[in-house]
Parts: C-alpha cells; sequence; structure tokens
C-alpha cells in the first residue's frame, strides 16, 4: 500500500507509540492525585507541555490540552463569544469546517460573522481584511495552511491587521504544527489550534495555545485540570505521545521538507510529462507534500476508487469526512473552471512516504488517464 | 505497589491495549475516507458502537463518542440549553464536579438549577425530587452511583418522576458503566454519560447514550462524524479499546462482584476487630469495591501519605483533582461530624486487584492508626 493521504491523518511514530504504551500499561496513575504512583503522570505531563510550548515559542502555561483540532477551534471561536459584547468575528471562506460550522453556531447565536474571500491561490489578502475590519471586530481567525490546497496564509500580517483593530487573531495550524515554522510571538497569533494525529501522534488529542492574558471562557467545566479552563482526567500516554512526535517532527523539519519537496518535483514531472490537461492549485507558499491538481474533463472520485484498486490512498474534496461528495467550497472559493473541477484531487505525502512512492502515484494517475 | 483507587482511574484492560495497538499502528485509516484502507476503522467504529449500545441496552445510533466523562456530562447539561426556554434543571448536592460546574456555568447564562440534597447515606430520596420539580423543570440530572461514597441511587424512581413532570432525566454513570448492570430502557435514562477510563478503557474515550428524539445541541461542531452532533476526526484505537473493555467488564460483571464483595468484607473486618472508631459513608445498596470511612480523630491527608510510603494508593475527598483539599462536597452533604469528617478515605478496589489486597490495605491503616 502507497498511504499518499497524510493531509486527512498521519501513521502514529513508533516512539510516540512506545511512550504511549507506557503510560497506558505501567505509569496509568490519574495525574491529578497525589500519592508518588501519579508522580511519573504528572512529571511527563508538565514535560510534554513545555517540549510543546518549545515547538511554536510558547511559555508552557499556555498550552491546554484538548481532544484534538476540532475541539480547539471550536472553543477558540464560541469561547470568545459572550453576550452583551457583540462584536464581529472575522473568517474566511476556506477554513476547515470545524472553524465554518463553529462560526456558523455563534451566527445562530446571534454574533455576527464575515467570511473573506481569497484569491485564486487560496490567499486570504492582507488588504481584504483591512478592507472589513473595523474597532467592532473581535476575533479573526484565518488558517495557517488550508487542508486542500496546502497554500500558507500570511499570517504575521493578517495578525498585525487585527491587532491593529483592536481584534485577538486566532489561527487554525492543524496542517501547520510540525511541520513548517512556527514561533506564535514573532506571527503575533493569540490562539492556535493543533491536533496531534496530523503530525503522527495519535488521534484524539491536540491542544490550544492561549496567549496569557487573552479572556476566553472554559471549554468544559469540571475538575481543576488544565489550570480549570479544560476539566476532565488528563489523557496522559495521548498527551506524552503527541510531544514525543512534534518534537521528532520539528528536530526533523529541514530534512522532510527537502525529502517532500522532491517527491513533489518528481511527481509534477512524470504528470506533466504525461501531456494531462491539469492545475495545480494553491500557492507557490505551499506546505511541503501537498499536491493539489483539478484535471479536465476527469472524475476525481472515480480516481480515487481506480488508485484503490492499485493500493494506493489519496483524496479528493475536502475529505475530512465522507458524507459530502461535491465539489468542496476550497476548490469552488479558488475558482478553478466547471471543466477542471470535478477532476480534483489531493496528494498529501508524510513522514513515513518513501521516495519512490511518488513516482507510484504519478504513474498511476497517468496510467489511469492516458491508458 | 497495591493500587486501591480505582474510582480515580483503572489499569488499561491488556486486550483493550492490544486491539488499540493495531488501530494505533496498522489500521491508522482515518474512519471518515472513503478508500479501502479505513474500511477496517470504519468497520471496527460500527461495531464498537454496537457493542456498546448493546452493554446498556440502547441501539447504537444512541451512543456518541465524546473525549470522557466530564465532556458527556458538559454536553448533556448544556446542550439542551436553549434560550427563549428558560426551564429549570434539578440536579443534586453531591454530584461530580463535571455535573455541578456545567450546572453553575448554565445559571452563570440565566438558566435556573435547583440542587437536591441527600440524606445521611447519600441517597437522592424520590419524594425529594417530587417536592421540587414542577411542569417547568426541562432536566433532571442525577449521578447513577457517587463517586466518593459509591452509594446507588434510584435511578428508575428518580426518571420515572422526571417523566410524570415532563422533563428529561440524565445520569453521569461514570461510576457504574461496567460495573453494575445498566438498562437505559428498563431504567427510563434519556441520556448517560460514561468515561472509558472508569472500567478499564484508556483515558481520553467515553461516550454519551441519548436517547433518540431528545433534542440536543451538537457539541462540537465542524464534519460529520457521529451524525453531525459530535465533530472531529474519530478516535478509533480509544473507541475500540473501550468497546474490548467494556463487553469484558460486562460479562464478567457478576463474578467481579462477587469477588469485590469479599474484599469489601474482609477489609471491614479487620477494621473492625482493630477497634478503630469509624463510619463507614454511603448506602447498603453501593457499588462494588467502593469502600469510604470517616476515621475519628484521624487525618486523611496524613493516613494518604503514610500508605503512599507503603506503596498504597487511595484517596481522601473527591479526589479526582489535587488542587482542592477540604472535607468534601459529598462529605459534608451526608453531614459526617467534625470528629469524623476530615479523616475520609476512600479505598475503591477492581478488576485487577487480587483477594489479598483488601487484606493489606486494611492492615496498613490499622498499623498506622493504632501503632
Amino acid at each position: 500500500m502507497i498511504y499518499a493521504d497524510n493531509a486527512a491523518t498521519t501513521q502514529l511514530d513508533i516512539d510516540a507509540f512506545e511512550t504511549m504504551k507506557r503510560f497506558l500499561l505501567n505509569d496509568f496513575g490519574n495525574a491529578s492525585q497525589p500519592y508518588s504512583f501519579s508522580r511519573a503522570a504528572k512529571k511527563a505531563l508538565k514535560e510534554a507541555r513545555t517540549t510543546i510550548a518549545e515547538c511554536i515559542g510558547a511559555s508552557p502555561e499556555e498550552i491546554f490540552f484538548t481532544s484534538g483540532g476540532t475541539e480547539s477551534d471550536n472553543w477558540a471561536i464560541k469561547g470568545l463569544m459572550t453576550y452583551g459584547d457583540e462584536r464581529a468575528t472575522i473568517t474566511s471562506k476556506i477554513e476547515h469546517h470545524a472553524v465554518l460550522n463553529a462560526c456558523a453556531a455563534v451566527e445562530k447565536m446571534g454574533f455576527p460573522v464575515a467570511y473573506l474571500p481569497v484569491n485564486q491561490y487560496g490567499v486570504v489578502l492582507p488588504e481584504t481584511l483591512s478592507e472589513t475590519i473595523t474597532s467592532n471586530t473581535k476575533l479573526v481567525s484565518i488558517m495557517f495552511v488550508n487542508n486542500e490546497i496546502g497554500t500558507i496564509e500570511p499570517i504575521q500580517q493578517l495578525a498585525q491587521i487585527a491587532h491593529a483593530h483592536g481584534a485577538l487573531f486566532h489561527t487554525d495550524a492543524v496542517q501547520a504544527v510540525g511541520h513548517i515554522p512556527i514561533n506564535v510571538n514573532s506571527l503575533g497569533i493569540d490562539m492556535l489550534s493543533a491536533s496531534g494525529h496530523k503530525f503522527n501522534a495519535p488521534k484524539g488529542v491536540g491542544f490550544l495555545y492561549i496567549r496569557k492574558g487573552v479572556d476566553i471562557h472554559p471549554y468544559a467545566d469540571g475538575g481543576a485540570q488544565e489550570h480549570g479552563m479544560r476539566a476532565g482526567t488528563e489523557n496522559v500516554a495521548a498527551i506524552v505521545a503527541m510531544a514525543v512526535a512534534l518534537k521528532k517532527n520539528c528536530d526533523n523539519m529541514q530534512a522532510a521538507q527537502r525529502k517532500l519537496q522532491q517527491m513533489e518535483e518528481e511527481f509534477i514531472q512524470i504528470v506533466d510529462e504525461s501531456g494531462i490537461d491539469y492545475i495545480r492549485n494553491g500557492s507557490e507558499t505551499r506546505i511541503p507534500g501537498n499536491i493539489n491538481i483539478s484535471i479536465k474533463g476527469a472524475d476525481g472520485e472515480m480516481l480515487l476508487h481506480r488508485l484503490d484498486l492499485k493500493g494506493i490512498c489519496i483524496s479528493t474534496g475536502s475529505a475530512c469526512d465522507s458524507v459530502n461528495t461535491q465539489v468542496s467550497h476550497v476548490i469552488e472559493a479558488i475558482g478553478v473552471q466547471e471543466a477542471y473541477a470535478a477532476g480534483t484531487i489531493r496528494v498529501s505525502f508524510g513522514a513515513t512516504n518513501c521516495e519512490n512512492d511518488a513516482k507510484m502515484v504519478a504513474e498511476s494517475i497517468v496510467n489511469i488517464l492516458t491508458l
């Protein structure tokens, strides 16, 4: 099998697994208990918080563990809403559904939300934000990297504009964390969402970075865990595994990027040489490993299934759930022409791919379309 | 080490771990993806839902996976609240903080909440509910088993009273699921919260049973997972492990209960024979394995640390977090006399204890207090 759907989920890192195993089977104590047996869990939790904070340039007390990216996004967006303070939220049309649907929910509660358009490369232009933002804006939430087309957004500039108008800046960085360098301070990020399973950590764990001083409601009420902001017995095994995987990804980032860029180049070369009529979606400033192409006259769905028969896993559309199969909101927002749009596929390589995978996937696509 | 704090968390069942391992390392596909590789995850998720439903007499489509008991409680309580419908919630004074603090949060949002007192055994008397409930009550939320003193509440009668007044009935069954027989239909439960790590499943996973037809808001907005009610990539490994652990616990329930009751008897006999002046808290109708005692003139905290030095893990107070150390709200609510209250400890045996553990723990307590 060739797994080329790393934007959907990744394989658990083996060191992360070994760490997890220890806290699942041996040091399983409740991290909030006072006896010595729980000390290992408590210590590991503390170290994990520090490791993760360091990976994004934050302080440990600004890291709040959650059950994943969706929870982090929901918390960041809904947690700021307070009745009596009906200032607006600004987001973009190409966000993940976790952000879009959390925004739809706060709109339903009576809080105004504006959805910014993007250019043909999927970039939220700073000038577009400048035209929309007012002193009545409370939150700007723009994703760090688009999950379909891989475009890296101009986070620093967008955050600056938000701050200049007295608004907070949140970013759904689920596709960015562990893959490209991030420093929340130099970028001016106030809140950042991350999901473990997108960087070789387990599913069911993530975190929300909340800059010190940001006034946000707790997400879950109950025990005093996570400084009283997110109650619930700490998922120690998964949290510690997340720290291991993130640190490993960050330490290997440059080498991984080079490998992924080479794979992209090889892939594109093969498709180019085949004479297939296609567009590559996204901007030049793109997350390494993402190849989103729209092929004229092709059927993305059919392509996915034909590749599946060859043991190759890729995606079409936004691909985080299998219920919606129409042309995705991202492909629509960047204005891909109708003749190409239905033939959109996303190939996403990751840490566990070997270099031959790019060649194999590209050749298989070409074979299916030209033979 | 003797681990006698199973009400705080339990050791992961080894079969549950093996199942988990498979979905962490091998069948790691995103369960919402359409290719064959994800089929194993999708199938396992479906089977887990059915298994868990069967364990509590529900239908699979009534089981919604969450990140644990706290999330389930928060969802059940906050998810029912709708502005424009300010009907009241009734709960008890001895609920877990996940329920108490979720109720405090909805109160702050303007929804009324009443907190019922309990009798000296920690029982929420049906007549107390009858006196408080009106046609203006929307939700009654009473725990199935108290986490400190083990009292099993008269769920069926309480649910009947709720229904007779047009209210819904939720139960925080975190301490009950996997330990005593539960049938949501015969008991008349509309919503039920459960937490995996209380029945030898991993931490970070749980479920909320929601009876078909209950009108509740989604807990997390985003993808279409969990019928659009709880978005987020499914934590397949933990969910499937939870099903394995729950089924195993349910299959072995009678034998486990007998073993635990024998352990309790042995423990109590040793303490009785020592002549220590103590009260056993909770009612006769109590979860097997729970021994909560208040010892005259003793210091629960000191006892915990002295036992810790002997390698024995037990709890004092409500013990789900280490921040609050005063006499717990439960011990206060059942009216334990001051001379005894500070000397309260909770010993909770579970599936992984061997029969000698009861003797060892009891003798250690007696030695510390009498030598």
